[in-house]
């Protein structure tokens, strides 16, 4: 049973009481509530010694989902470092909403992340445009969310490995809103909606997608590359 | 379970002794042999009634696997096209060796799928260059293949989505032998290694690398795509 | 200077008066007329013989645009098979709007190339997803067209080589609407706007990437590669 | 007239008489000399004053070319952002053979970006896989480089957007050897071959790769992507 750890900020939760109503227990209990049908799953916070990301955790998660918000900067770079370590060791990765601007998925990325945002109640629609992909596996044409956040392009991320959903947002933006990568053993997988006032983890698309996710992104079972110098598996000629 | 159908041209196999006494029960009945052990195994042969390839066996097949040669212009124009709408409709394909010439590639590649080719008792080197890889799932650094019919760049294909190995071979070239693409709902994926004098599918890295492959190109289960004249889904503010 | 062919099928100009006065000369005589400003320009149409693709006018071609709509399937196949080979052998095609039902871009693509589409006065907006793209230079964050035909997701294509302008519509869809493509030693470019009862293409930013793409498109130099038999560049030593 | 700033750090040259026998100006001497026929060239070295990297040189640099071996973790760490934002900016970046190690490189790529390798006076064939690529153009099937450093698979980097050249060498393995990516409004080439101590940079199709690739690099001129807060460009209905 592939073995899940939800990461949140848990911030706004304790700050903000319309989130909290929203989500009574954080975000990460939302999330972790609907994976435990299929998956073993533990969660982890900021505030916890380690931001919950000790060694002893790290071992035991396959994948690792990522919600994170206002306090990207609190997270401690020796931790980014070495989640980031893991991943390219084969730990799988989702990365949801204003994740987007975590250390750790900039890390990986290489770019700004930085992108386009306005929180309007704003319908956003979001297209499968690879439907051979798992990640899709039993969602329709489109999913549909009454009231989300906008985010918009320029996405300012590598172009992805596998583009899954395209958004559609009611004021006039588009988004790549389903983004695959792989680094080095690892894959990680970007997923737009989830701002923290709304109820999108409850929708049940949003739920498929994330389950999916999981199953995608589970490590692969292989010898780690080798890397440094080596000896030659042929006789090497040398011309006099 | 996943339904697979194994295609063989098998028309080597009946003129040449040398190949039926590596393949007594022929490539199709070698390769049926070892995935059995983990899925629902059928064969077809070029030379049934509709190559094997009727109606009722394709309802029934999740992942078909194709090997041909000599007999590539054979393979009826119509079975072809039919064999086409069922991969762009969700069945995967794993197209082997010299069925980079077959009909069903070509269609789906939209390219000649020439390269170069030599047999000379030659030794492959298979690299896995995509460690994330569902594929090369149990895989080492590398397969090595004693002797192989070299394949060698350039392959005249589309940049694949997903380069999962690459081939050294002792004359000095190299090749794209591990490639995969999406078509439609389809999930295709070319691998090289395979000729027919040789006891390549009895190899076990060869063996595991087509069964992850059908685990991978196995279809997803969703509804087809709607296509034509649509209404809109939001109201159309039109100016006057 | 570049040789640039504009191939038009040019039968909504004939039938429909409302189309003849958008574009009296024609589709092809409007993209003639802004490419003259920097390419050698000519123009060939359907009811020409050989639909004006002689031997002679492929010979003196580096990129061919490619507009039709309502009579694909007059196009001749050995036509097509014959552009096909050139664009294979380093021709650049790019490929507008409605054509892509063309019998050329599917032969090349593999896939259907069916969309969702709705004729509706709709306004489309081309944002940027590639700002790196040299088809994009000159560019602002997206082009607006006040209206235009809807073509939505799931448009069925490869996943493109590179994805430059994603498109929102105001009746709710998504469109990944500029997609680059390699194919053998050419290269092609799909670009959506168009449609024949609009004045898409005086637009200057239309005009302008449709410039840029011919420069992007135009053939690279080199010989051709080298397919078939060969012999080993390197001594093979055999075991025994 | 692209302007080229070629950096190297100019270490070898300084220590090993071998060296610098091979490359009396220092490698980015011999870079720049064969540059200066097609582009208005600068050099930068590691020990001059902020790395010779000031804003008025790289105010004055469309493409920057990078050599880093021994000295990499030297490179101050504020100039390495400072080149990362002006290649996200749309500075072009060619990164060569060691600088795969360079901070600059692994800073865009989000991985290790490791390798194998081995001194063994190897033979090295660069294979053209995309024919179609402006960076192979005048090159013919492959580059053949008598005596070269082995670098081999894995490489830990992310998969390629473009993938135009594959090694073989002598002693068994393939390398991914010329790759691009896009990294905001940036371009990047990664071209391997290069080791200090082999006249490599004098051989007419490493120099007219390099060439090819400056043109290729050189930034797209249109506005910096918004990012931000923004406001609906479409009047957003609100449901009651």
């Amino acid at each position: 049973m592939v073995k899940v750890t939800v990461w949140n900020e848990n911030r706004h939760e304790q700050k903000n009481q319309a989130v909290r109503e929203v989500y009574p227990q954080g975000i990460h209990g939302a999330i972790a509530d609907f994976l435990q049908q299929d998956y073993q799953v533990k969660t982890a916070t900021l505030d916890e010694p380690a931001h919950g990301l000790t060694d002893a955790v790290l071992d035991d998660t396959d994948v690792l989902i990522w919600w994170g918000h206002i306090a990207h900067d609190e997270v401690d770079d020796g931790i980014v470092e070495k989640v980031k370590q893991r991943i390219l060791g084969g730990m799988g990765l989702i990365v949801l909403h204003s994740g987007h601007f975590s250390k750790i998925f900039k890390a990986l990325m290489g770019t700004t992340c930085d992108l386009k945002w306005r929180e309007a109640d704003e319908k956003e629609r979001l297209w499968v445009v690879d439907p051979s992909h798992p990640i899709a596996e039993g969602v329709g044409e489109y999913i549909e969310l009454d009231k989300e956040e906008m985010y918009g392009e320029h996405f300012d991320i590598p172009a992805p490995d596998q583009l899954v959903f395209l958004s559609w947002f009611a004021g006039g933006e588009v988004f790549r809103s389903g983004c695959t990568y792989q680094r080095g053993k690892g894959k990680i997988f970007y997923f737009r909606p989830g701002h923290e006032t709304y109820p999108t983890y409850y929708h049940e698309d949003v739920q498929r997608v994330i389950k999916n996710a999981v199953q995608w992104a589970k490590p692969v079972k292989r010898p780690a590359p080798v890397y440094g110098n080596v000896k030659p598996l042929e006789a090497i000629k040398t011309k006099n």
